[in-house]
C-alpha cells in the first residue's frame, strides 16, 4: 500500500511541475505529454531490466506481451491487465479496467479531458519495456468512460507501418 | 525490488527534468533544491496519511521520530534508520549509513558536490510527514563519506528558534 501511494504520489508531482513549469515557458500540452512521455520510456527501459535479470528467454512477441501483462503490470500498477487481445501481425489491445493512476480522479465526465496526462508516463513506461525488449512500438492510450476507468492501448510491431495502423485502428 | 527500483527510477527524472527545465530558464540551483523539497514536502504530507490510518496516536515527539525512523524510513526506502540520536530538547539526529537514493551514485569525492540534490526531495518528505503529524520541523541533511551514504538530518520543533538550532548544531 505505501509503495504505491509513493509512485502515485510522486507522478502526481511530476505532472503538476511539468505542466507549471509549461505555463511559465509557454509550452502548448502536446509537448508536455511528450515530455511526460519520454521519462516514462525511460524509466521503462531501466526498470525491465531489472525485472527480466533472471526471466528465460522470451519466445517471440506474444510472450514478450504476456510478460508486460502480468509481471511488469503487477509490479508497477499491482494488478494484472485484465484483457489482451490481438490479432497475431502485431497489433496488441491491452485492457486495464480500473487503471490506478487514474482511480484517484473524479469520475464525472467534465474530467475526461485530464485523463491524457495521466496516462502519458505510463504510455512511455511500456514503450520503454518493450523496446528493450527488442519490440519497437506506437504506444497510444483510450479512456471512454472515467468511472469504470477503462483504457487500452495498441502495440505496434516494427513490420507494420504507422499507415496500417491508423487504418487498422 | 521492483518498487524500489520503480522510485529511484522516477526519482532520478525528476531531478534531471528539474534541472534541465532550470537550465532554460536560467533558474540557481537554490532554486532547484526548494522545488525538489517543496515536492516532498507534499508527497510527505499524503503518504503520512495513509501510512497512520490505523495507527494509534502518537504518545510524544519521540514516539513521533520512532515512527519516522522505522516504519516510514522501511515503507519508502526499505530500510530503518541506523541510528537516532536526540538531546531531548528538539534536536534530532538520524543517521542512514546506506541512503538508497545515494547508493546509485559513484562513490568517489569528486560526485560529493552534486549529493544535495539528491537529498533535497527526501528532506521535504520528512519535513512533510512530520508537519502533518504536527512536528513543525526544519530538516537538513549532510553528506560527509560518499561511498558509506552516510547521512543525518536535524529536526527541530516549533519550541526553539532557528538562532538556537544553528548554535546547537
Amino acid at each position: 500500500m505505501a509503495d504505491e501511494a509513493l509512485f502515485q504520489f510522486l507522478h502526481n508531482e511530476l505532472i503538476q511541475y511539468v505542466y507549471k513549469s509549461a505555463e511559465q515557458g509557454e509550452m502548448e500540452n502536446g509537448r508536455c505529454i511528450t515530455k511526460l512521455e519520454n521519462m516514462g520510456f525511460r524509466v521503462g527501459q531501466g526498470l525491465i531490466e531489472r525485472f527480466t535479470k533472471d526471466t528465460p528467454r522470451f519466445k517471440d512477441e506474444l510472450d514478450v506481451m504476456k510478460f508486460i501483462c502480468k509481471d511488469f503490470w503487477t509490479s508497477v500498477f499491482k494488478k494484472q491487465i485484465d484483457n489482451l487481445r490481438t490479432n497475431h501481425q502485431g497489433i496488441y489491445v491491452l485492457q486495464d479496467n480500473k487503471f490506478r493512476l487514474l482511480t484517484q480522479l473524479s469520475a464525472g465526465k467534465q474530467y475526461l479531458e485530464h485523463a491524457p496526462k495521466y496516462l502519458a508516463f505510463t504510455c512511455g513506461l511500456v514503450r520503454g519495456g518493450l523496446s528493450n525488449l527488442g519490440v519497437k512500438s506506437i504506444v497510444t492510450a483510450e479512456v471512454s468512460v472515467m468511472p469504470a476507468c477503462e483504457w487500452s492501448f495498441v502495440v505496434v510491431g516494427l513490420r507494420i507501418s504507422t499507415a496500417t495502423f491508423c487504418k487498422l485502428k
